[in-house]
C-alpha cells in the first residue's frame, strides 16, 4: 500500500516536458491502464486518441487556451455512444470516462512521465476546438486531454488531505426542517418532493 | 510500473465481502488517497461521507437498489460548492470527483480490500434516497457511494483493453463535409456552427 500510495501522490499536474518521445509501448500501457478502470454496468463508453505527430500537437497548442504545455504525446479521452455496451453509458459517461483518465495519469506517474489534464466538457468551445483538430464526430464528445511527456520539472507530493472536508457516519445533524429544494447544478434533475423517509 | 499496473488491473468490483471491520487508519489511508486527486483549477469541489455504523449502513441496502453488498464500511463522495476554492468545480465537480473515487478504488485495492463503486448522481431516486440518510444539504450532491470491506469473493485482474477502441493520430479520416450539428446528450451545450478551423 505504502509504494502504491506514494504513486498517487506523486502524481502531479507537470507542464514542462523535455524533447524524449514517448515510445508506443508506454502509450499502449497507459491505454491498458485506462481501459481498466471501472464503468457502470461495464458499459465501456469510450474512445481514446492517440496523438504523438508533432504538427498535430501544435495544432492544440495553438487552438486552445489551456494547452500551451511541450507535451510529446496526447491522449484525448472521448465519451462514446458508438462503442458502449448498454445505455448506462448515456447517464454515466463522465465519470466512467474520467476514472479512465485518472488510471492513465497514474500509470504515467508509474512510468517515470509527467502529465497534465487539460478539461474539455462541458466548455462547448474546447468540444468543438479538438472535435475540429480530431476529426471527432458529433455523437462522440471528447472530455479531456491528457498531455504527456518526460518531465522537466519536478513537485513535491502530496495529499491536500484535509479533515474538514471528511464527515463520520452523518453529513450533518438534522436540522429541525428541510428548507425548500431547488434546482442544484445545471447537471441534475429536479428533485420532486420534500419527503423524508 | 509493472507493480502499480498490476493494482489496476486487480480492481474489480467486489460485492461480497467477509464480516471483518475496515480500521479507521485504512480509511484515512483512502481519504488521503482520494484527496490526492486532480481537479480542475485545483478547486477540490469535494466532501465525503464515512459510514460505518451497521445500522445506517443497512439502510443504504433497504432504500437502494443498487446497494444491496455486505459491505462492513462506506465512503460517499459529494460534489459540493460550500467548500471549492473556486468556480472551475462548478463544471467540473463530476471529474474530479470521478479521480478522486478511482484514487479510493485503487487505494482499497492496494490495502487488501474490495469495493465497488455504486453510482448516484444523476439519478434522481437515488440522490434523494442518499441525501435523506446522511443528511445531505440541497446544495451539496451524492456523486457515488464506496462499498467497502474485505473480501469474500476473488476475481482475475483484467485490463479490458481493446485496440478497437483506440484511434491512432486521428479520429477517423476526414469526410467530405460535416453532417448538420446536433444537441449532444443533456448535458452538454449545443454547438453554435459547422465552421470548420
Amino acid at each position: 500500500m505504502d509504494d502504491f500510495l506514494s504513486v498517487i501522490l506523486r502524481r502531479r499536474s507537470i507542464r514542462k516536458f523535455t524533447e524524449a518521445p514517448v515510445p508506443e509501448e508506454v502509450l499502449i500501457d497507459l491505454l491498458k491502464a485506462g481501459m481498466a478502470g471501472p464503468s457502470a454496468m461495464n458499459a465501456q463508453p469510450w474512445e481514446f486518441v492517440v496523438i504523438t505527430d508533432p504538427e498535430l500537437l501544435q495544432k492544440f497548442r495553438s487552438a486552445l487556451m489551456y494547452a500551451k504545455m511541450n507535451y510529446t504525446a496526447m491522449i484525448c479521452v472521448c465519451g462514446s455512444p458508438r462503442v458502449q455496451r448498454n445505455k448506462a453509458g448515456d447517464r454515466f459517461w463522465v465519470q466512467d470516462c474520467s476514472a479512465a483518465i485518472e488510471n492513465i495519469l497514474l500509470a504515467a506517474t508509474a512510468s517515470g512521465l509527467g502529465s497534465v489534464w487539460i478539461g474539455v466538457h462541458p466548455i462547448a468551445l474546447f468540444v468543438r476546438q479538438v472535435r475540429n483538430i480530431l476529426n471527432i464526430p458529433e455523437d462522440v464528445t471528447p472530455l479531456g486531454l491528457i498531455g504527456l511527456g518526460y518531465p522537466a520539472e519536478t513537485k513535491e507530493p502530496r495529499t491536500q488531505y484535509d479533515e474538514k472536508f471528511v464527515h463520520w457516519q452523518m453529513y450533518a445533524p438534522k436540522p429541525e426542517k428541510r428548507l425548500h429544494l431547488f434546482k442544484h447544478r445545471k447537471n441534475e434533475e429536479v428533485l420532486e418532493d420534500t419527503k423524508e423517509e
